[in-house]
């Protein structure tokens, strides 16, 4: 993309409003705006890290075996009338009355609606298990909306809701879920702690919060080290086969500040980490607590109803934006890891009214598209210093600079944005590095 | 995808309340069901289509240099106050009042959210021409919602947004649009009619619906049979230099039936065309409107503010997959254009308990899935028939069927669902027939 095409309106001044840096660089970054109290439009820039992070969340969940749908915005009000939480959940639930003066409501989650589909549908024991999901957009009408997409108020969610025939094979769905997500957040460049949780207005037994380091998190936690210790690569190689790797991790210790008793602790101080976390996924067993409400029910092996075991599963999609931000990021700006990065590289033509400069980048522009790479090209005629800021700012993993200077002598300068290592290089050398 | 883990619950009676063939189907093959009065969850095989459909539709916008965004569904009902429409737009508008007694609408469409957008970030001519586009749900409280998805209150649009400094490049931005809304139809297997039409509520001076020829058509439209003519070969060749073509088309006559005056019509009768239409598509030109109203303006190359010219571009997504149904189908179900088909083949196991034909059915599976063929295979105990009848209601271009007997002698079947040709093949020819 050609910045001077694209809609990239960057702020200098850091705004007034904003309290934490994910909130400050979003919008400095020109990645969202304010459409009113907790509510955003996604800019360009904050779409595309957005569309990255779902494709994840996406990739894992149906690596897991869960199946995707997608159910509406609003809902009846109902189906939450028949579980009982339509007067139960407050102020927080967005209510509407619609031109026939029937009772709606911005879904904040689907466990309501996913129960109706389910009973309506499935009626054998052999359709099971299933796990449906869906990403879309949920709406809480928090009392203060602040933090920026960190807590807004129209908010993506990717959800997911499964279905079993007892407790062995909800316990089973649950931990599908346990290891999809330690792979999700991993696959994002973050180190996610699982912590035990109160399973809250959702209800059951058992819940896992998904919290994800970042030195300026709300959530303080203590941890067994070796939580950590856990690669991508480990995650991922475990394959289906992931009993043995959940239950040992289940088994760690991982608590939040209120629940941390130093003395009873039992790991060894060697190995007990404090770090602030952000929680970013949220996992539930419930049981039967809405299939008994909403009788959703299944023909068993011996012609009688079983009553399903049902769990949901939850993660952040819009607030992991602003969660990774906050994990990574310096004075400067934001820096994205690979997985998640709006684009892999800014090349920044120091020079735009410059023939060989432009020669220059135009030939790498094409190279690099054709290569596959995605790439932000400054072909406008800003300084060489609000470039540099600008593309310091939102963020790309590498910097490909083209310079008159450089043009003469036959080399670029190649600089990484993490490590803010710089290296002048010839431009075939620079596209080996980028491409790895 | 194994159809015993996937989530396709087949109603095999015609559905009651469905008065159209689309919205028969739909519920039949298991793609959509009813959440409450004109507002569906889209069930896996139905959310694939609508994202197929999705991506044709971002692929031409990005084809013709519109930038994607993302704005939210909920509104500040100011914003329609500045414009004026808040009290015009009546009861179709979904308003909403939050817990702080603000009025909120669920945005209809989204002029004045864009056009707040562009006034506070865009400033100088040189930002200019821009076109800002979004995909994302709509909601009108239609007094009387009916045939399915094809008139929901729910319902996903793609809406554009061009700002132009003046006349003539608001006339480029207008024809892109029509370009590429040709290009966007044509590449779903549809035959698009765009017809002048009068601008609405919208407002402005410049306007084309885009129909598309069905039976089972709301509007009747006449048409020169020119319009036919224009390949999707012809319209991808023309690249970036298409105002000969457009000029061309909009110069060729169209009228609904309202409009068209069979003495006055230019067209010689061999060439007028009458036919049934579904409107998917509409354009409209409507200069500064609302840049007007809202203050939207850019500082020109002389210093002197410049009030932007503005049109605006929708696609009905969700609509298309109605429309897509209703242009192609037959008595056994849907027949699905190969663009937008949720898998391009249906692999059935006519006997699922039959050690040979799970083995060639395995194979298969695996090799249609290396080659990134999006396969749905039938792995269940059903019966042959029912089996067959699920392939064609759900309409898959190619049915791979496996049986007993043929694969003694070494053949597989492989159907055209379109043509409903068979053929007696092996399976590395039926493989070759299908990857073309």
């Amino acid at each position: 993309m050609r910045l001077s095409r694209y809609f990239l309106p960057i702020i200098k001044e850091n705004p007034q409003e904003a309290q934490i840096v994910s909130h400050r660089l979003m919008l400095r970054a020109g990645m969202i705006r304010q459409a009113s109290a907790g509510i955003y439009s996604w800019l360009p820039l904050g779409l595309k890290v957005l569309r990255k992070i779902e494709a994840i969340v996406r990739e894992e969940q149906d690596r897991a075996g869960a199946i995707e749908l997608l159910m509406p915005t609003i809902q009846s009000a109902d189906l939450w009338r028949e579980s009982g939480r339509y007067n139960d959940y407050g102020e927080e639930m967005l209510r509407i009355v619609d031109r026939h003066k029937r009772d709606m409501l911005y879904g904040p989650t689907n466990e309501e609606l996913i129960t109706d589909i389910f009973r309506t549908t499935v009626k054998s024991y052999r359709d099971l298990p299933k796990n449906l999901y869906h990403i879309q957009w949920k709406f809480r009408d928090e009392i203060r909306p602040r933090f920026g997409v960190m807590r807004g108020r129209e908010f993506l969610m990717k959800d997911a809701y499964s279905f079993d025939l007892d407790y062995a094979g909800a316990r089973r769905s649950y931990n599908a879920m346990y290891m999809a997500y330690l792979r999700t957040f991993a696959r994002m460049g973050l180190v996610a702690i699982p912590v035990r949780a109160d399973s809250g207005a959702i209800g059951g037994d058992l819940s896992h919060e998904f919290q994800i380091l970042a030195q300026t998190g709300e959530s303080d936690i203590y941890y067994d080290a070796a939580i950590e210790d856990i690669s991508l690569a480990k995650l991922m190689s475990v394959g289906d086969d992931f009993e043995k790797t959940v239950t040992h991790l289940q088994s760690l210790y991982a608590a939040e500040q209120e629940k941390h008793d130093a003395k009873a602790c039992p790991v060894p101080p060697a190995r007990l980490k404090h770090a602030k976390g952000i929680e970013v996924g949220h996992i539930f067993y419930f049981g039967t607590k809405y299939s008994k409400a909403m009788n959703a029910k299944v023909t068993g092996p011996d012609g009688a109803d079983i009553t399903v075991e049902m769990g949901s599963y939850g993660i952040g999609v819009s607030r992991l934006v602003g969660a990774i931000i906050e994990a990574s990021h310096d004075d400067a700006g934001i820096i994205w890891p690979d997985a998640v990065a709006p684009f892999k590289v800014g090349l920044i033509n120091l020079r735009a009214n410059d023939a060989a400069c432009v020669t220059a980048c135009d030939d790498l522009y094409a190279k690099l598209q054709n290569a596959g790479v995605d790439v932000l090209y400054d072909d406008t005629d800003e300084s060489a210093g609000a470039k540099f800021a600008t593309c310091d700012l939102i963020g790309l993993p590498w910097q490909l600079v083209v310079g008159p200077r450089g043009i003469k002598s036959g080399v670029v300068e190649l600089k990484n944005r993490r490590s803010g290592e710089k290296q002048e290089l010839s431009p075939e050398a620079a596209l080996h590095r980028i491409m790895g």
